[in-house]
């Protein structure tokens, strides 16, 4: 049976915010796509309904065993008024892969893309025009069957709320403070690191909280086997740039298959540019640093897009890195994929989807 | 300032469920107590109130970062028709050291307990007196905060709700067939494990579901590094008797520093059994079965209390553990300990506290 999209507008609209103040993901549209799953039936009734709480019994799943995974994607307002998506079907994609991982059941990629554009349309005045500014998207996944036992929900709920943001570079683009975390660890080799679900990231709070007693805005994690190998910086991927070739973490389980680490990559060898993907200890970051050939480094992520890294500290190792300024490719890479995203820049890829 | 309980008592009372035919966590009591945390004011309202829905708006943060933490623990009526907890201190400093480890504030351990007391007090009806029935205990603590930027929330709630369930071992206690699982991995060095936080169970419900279709009833973890070492069982500690002495995985930051473990320890080494904290390769385990050495091996939760492992199947290696029997000591350690937790065998180590 085919599903059919209900929509019931709001009867008031909630007063916009002042879009030259805006911050990150604490301000919601008026509406919302929510949509239910219940063994045996399946999905059903996917509506677009006013921004409401959510009402789950104290014994629902989702406090309790954790089933929850998310996604993280943007909409852009070009100068032309457009509406533009960028690679929404690699993040649909990533929330079936991110399901199977804690056993959730796999929703209709193409049916919740479109779900989505119907929302969008219907919210389009929230979305801000200066630059830098986007509409963040959020669909999450959650397990609400009240029960105290061990095992798969037997019902969920699919979520999409929407959050206009300011640009993430208000005051200009700033190389970050990184400490390289040997205490704790992120993801295993046979663990969910590859999953976007929320366990992830309550495991990965309470280093990031010591690193910025320490002085630093983010973590770098290692690997959890043997505590060498580079993961991930935060939670963005993490590029190297060492004798004018790249390097970045190869995909190994337990590192997210980041959207923006997927386009870099394309770019970089679009640009003709060697890279490798593989994996990278920290021992020869240090040496490549020592050696003075670490030229650039930076992280990707769907909030800051790229993140300079100007600083690494790895036990008795302070790496500054290109002086603690923006590298050249690192900006490169940045305005390429901004300009993209807003419709400035050639689309030769074919990575935005016009919603409006 | 001290915390002050209020009471609102339901007006209306649920019907009680034929306590002949309880399950597990499907069925609630009449009332829940509820406390919550803002940031610079600390807790406040701790109030007991009729079970309700929890509502939420839905960028509260433990939906997408998974900020939560549970406890387990039961009431048990007495043959005199007294009500008593088993170890519930235990409980309570556990919940702060998983509130610790994923960046959550502390509770106030006594306070809590006391308002459990007074909960338990209230829907005192609702314990069961039936021989193996008990009321089943779930605190748990949520980040409430609407929020999409990944830190800790501003916000918490702790809810405490109760549920009458069934003997363990309605149809008697029957061995259980065990995966070792090696291609996923529950927790490792420098993560939550020994956190009981949501994400752990999450990350362990895919390898639960591949062990059934495999016709076995539960995981057998090793550690996230080697792949080598025993950690526990599904969502218990696990135990076992190889040569009159008795062994179980050492706590190395990995594994659930358990109650009903911590309580067998304390038997065994009353009643002058040798016993090894230890790390125990499957190698080992493995060896100690083909020597014929190892004579009993079980698991130990708090809705179990003690689960006999009848099978262990590791890579080629089937291994069928006292004819699939319950063994003489995992018998007796489960009549000492349920003696205890319904009052009649002694006490001696004031395991048990009495709230009626």
């Amino acid at each position: 049976m085919a599903l059919q999209l209900e929509v019931s507008l709001a009867t008031e609209k909630k007063e916009k915010p002042d879009f030259n103040k805006l911050g990150f993901g604490q301000i919601f549209t008026d509406h919302m796509f929510v949509m239910d799953y219940s063994e045996g039936k399946g999905w059903h009734d996917p509506r677009i309904v006013p921004y409401a709480p959510l009402t789950l019994d104290p014994a629902a799943m989702v406090f309790h065993y954790g089933q929850s995974v998310f996604e993280g994607l943007k909409a852009y307002r070009t100068r032309e008024n457009n509406i533009l998506l960028f690679r929404p079907d690699k993040n649909m994609h990533r929330m079936n892969v991110s399901n199977e991982r804690i056993d959730m059941p796999q929703i209709d990629e193409a049916f919740v893309l479109e779900a989505l554009r119907e929302l969008i349309k219907i919210d389009q005045d929230w979305i801000p025009s200066a630059p830098g500014t986007s509409l963040y998207i959020r669909p999450f996944m959650i397990a609400t069957e009240p029960y105290l036992g061990v095992r798969p929900s037997h019902s969920y709920k699919l979520v999409i709320i929407l959050s206009p943001v300011g640009a993430y570079y208000a005051g200009g683009m700033k190389p970050v403070k990184i400490h390289v975390e040997s205490k704790y660890v992120r993801a295993v080799r046979g663990g969910t690191g590859n999953a976007k679900t929320a366990g992830n990231y309550a495991a990965s709070l309470k280093a990031q909280s010591e690193a910025k007693v320490l002085g630093y805005e983010q973590v770098l994690w290692l690997d959890g086997v043997e505590g060498k190998y580079i993961e991930e910086v935060g939670a963005m991927n993490v590029f190297f740039k060492v004798k004018g070739e790249i390097w970045t973490p190869a995909l190994n389980g337990s590192i997210l298959d980041g959207v923006t680490r997927n386009s870099v990559l394309q770019l970089l060898r679009d640009w003709g540019l060697p890279v490798h993907e593989k994996r990278i200890s920290m021992e020869e970051l240090q040496q490549a640093h020592a050696n003075g050939e670490l030229e650039e480094a930076f992280g990707t992520g769907t909030a800051a897009v790229i993140s300079p890294i100007g600083e690494l500290n790895w036990n008795q190792h302070q790496m500054f890195i290109n002086g603690q300024e923006v590298g050249e490719l690192t900006m490169k890479l940045y305005d390429t994929l901004t300009g993209i995203q807003y419709g400035e820049v050639e689309d030769k890829f074919g990575w935005t989807v016009k919603v409006l």
